[in-house]
């Protein structure tokens, strides 16, 4: 069903002033989950939600509502959407931003239409997406979803020490409603693709079929420290020469699986001394395919490989599950919607997967939910190079409302 | 020519002695240079020193000479043996204190035999060999053979921004004595080798004819940031992937050059985070060959190896010079000495290159001068595991008095 058209001018302008709060000399956003600079950010949609029209309701996780009331009797399930405000330490402008800012867009949008919707709408903002600073990303909405207690995200620590529930209380992210209880009868998210398909195919709108499974898996990898110079090369046991090789084969091997994604990402040096031959390397192996038996199978070849090539070198080793999620599929009849709508406009449409997670995904285990991704510059996100067109922005906007005006209709 | 048995229990329990002084927890020793630790170990050995009868002179740049005077007419060049005092901050019992003691131990015994040499001997201990604390290793033997002026290293700071001339002072390692101006015959070293050939080859002492040259070079790899998961494998441009090239490279190409050594013993990644591409990485290539030839082809060789590769994964780079050595030959005289003593007392000795930078390197441009280097165990130094056994302590120390012997003999 298409709606009003959304003011894709607002809705830029809004982005750009979101982007002020914690902006960085290179361009750049840094809003931290549960710091002062993400209650800034936060304090700036409340205003901008209350001057639309929505009552605003922050539960104890700190996740926000903003409810634009729909003209149906009681308290009929609201159709939902939304994203994060918070950011990577040297984030962007629209990761998050954009999937809340839109959703505000069509609340907008509507009330300068005079345009009532049967069912409430909620421009949602979860708390703690990025995980960046506290271990646990998308602590917000597996909190409201149930999938974490939320007495286990206030033990959760930064790299400070500093406590997750200590955070949410000093920097006034929480708010006092109670965790749930807000039956939703849909979930969509908009967002930018953080990947390069959609820029490569000159697509407008994704349509998300689902998100990625992915593993992290801590490797520590045990030589023995020598002194650069006297040490012949013969017999060295280098950590980081065994490290070099992980990272080889996890790449070589992910090339060769369609869809799979393996990456060493994060790698730690000890002593990490110009001439100390390395006797310990740490690093987090990252692996992600769409399909979960895939997935186990590229897990399964990966260690197998790596512990090969480890051991002939010599090389204790030890590895360590840090987290991992297994593939979500999004909700047919939403994904079904967005298409619909993207087409509806002629805006060109694909589906594809999401690489990374997303509030959506555990929005997904309770309610109906999709999202829909538009492209950005280059595939670049979590970094202040993060860019979109207004043109995308300003589309995904209207496909997003158009897409809750049907489900509302369809409801 | 052999001398006299050097007391090897009496060295031993010197050598236990001094690691009293600064002693860690961990069995090690903590005399960083121009502490009030260094400054006690020092007053230790100036005690023992004039016990063995020694005039006690002391330069400017904190250089101990402890002399016992030869039976010849007038200020005849003197033989000279030492090395350092000063640790590592999580250094061992026997990095350069064994060479000091080792030579205190040639007096003691000419003394307990009234012996008188020709020459006189200084039993030498130089300041801040270790570098550890200022970043000038060996600055006590560069000030006296003019290879570092004096006011230059005054200059340095510490990590906490003390200064170099001020700890000098304040901590009582300078003496009144002025720099230079002390002709020597020759110089020998004794030192454990840092290094697993002698243990690996069951060999008691090594005979060191040089030094071996090196080269820092400082690597940047400039790929681009991505999120690990929407990044497809294609068309990544991930610099840690470029970095894994670089460290096999060099490995694999030292490897393939006799007596060459190519470490990559510090890295760093950016922006060092699990489910992020790295955009950047920083390491240190250290390289090391004992011919200045052989250097600079090895460094040729590697550099255009690791060009070639990064510009074909389409990762950009930049290379910096952060510091380097030539290459320094011992004297074949002192060497010949050396490994003729050894023989002469049925201990089993090869030649080899030092792979570390010794006081030896700076006295070797104004004196004849070589090293002799006992087995340490597993190769370990720069760590309180450090561990030497009393005979190849007592080897060495036998093996310096009777070449110091040789030397005056012959001169």
């Amino acid at each position: 069903m298409r709606g009003p058209a959304a003011d894709g001018d607002r809705l830029w302008r809004s982005l750009m002033d979101m982007a002020l709060v914690g902006a960085t000399p290179d361009g750049g956003c840094r809003r931290e989950a549960l710091t002062a600079e993400d209650r800034a950010g936060r304090d700036v949609f409340v205003r901008w939600a209350e001057e639309a029209g929505c009552d605003v309701t922050i539960d104890v996780a700190g996740n926000i509502f903003a409810r634009w009331a729909g003209d149906g009797e009681g308290a009929a399930p609201a159709l939902a959407a939304g994203s994060h405000l918070d950011t990577q330490p040297n984030g962007g402008r629209f990761d998050g931003v954009f999937g809340v800012l839109a959703a505000l867009e069509a609340v907008r949008t509507l009330r300068d239409h005079g345009v009532r919707t049967r069912a409430p709408l909620d421009v949602v903002v979860w708390a703690n997406e990025e995980g960046a600073r506290f271990p646990w990303s998308c602590s917000g909405s597996a909190c409201f979803t149930g999938a974490l207690a939320l007495d286990e995200a206030r033990e959760l620590r930064d790299a400070a020490g500093l406590r997750y529930g200590d955070e949410l209380v000093r920097n006034g992210i929480a708010g006092d409603a109670p965790l749930g209880g807000r039956p939703l009868a849909a979930y969509l998210e908009a967002h930018i693709e953080q990947g390069p398909v959609l820029e490569r195919h000159h697509t407008t709108i994704g349509v998300v079929t689902g998100i990625q499974g992915y593993r992290w898996w801590e490797l520590v990898i045990e030589g023995v420290d020598a002194h650069a110079g006297p040490t012949p090369m013969e017999g060295r046991r280098d950590a980081l020469l065994g490290a070099a090789a992980v990272v080889q084969l996890a790449n070589r091997l992910a090339l060769s699986v369609p869809n799979a994604r393996a990456t060493v990402g994060e790698l730690d040096v000890h002593p990490n001394a110009h001439s100390v031959v390395p006797g310990r390397v740490r690093l987090v192996l990252d692996l992600r395919h769409p399909d979960l038996e895939a997935l186990d199978h590229l897990q399964a070849t990966v260690r197998a490989e790596c512990e090969r090539v480890l051991s002939e070198a010599g090389l204790g080793f030890g590895w360590r599950s840090l987290y991992g999620r297994p593939p979500i599929p999004f909700d047919g009849r939403c994904c079904a919607a967005l298409e619909a709508a993207a087409r509806s406009r002629g805006y060109t449409c694909e589906r594809l997967y999401s690489g990374a997670g997303h509030d959506a995904g555990f929005l997904a285990a309770a309610t109906p939910t999709a999202m829909l991704f538009i492209p950005c510059e280059n595939g670049i996100s979590h970094n202040p190079a993060e860019s979109a067109t207004p043109e995308h922005v300003s589309a995904g906007a209207q496909v997003l409302l158009d897409t809750l005006l049907e489900l509302d209709h369809a409801s």
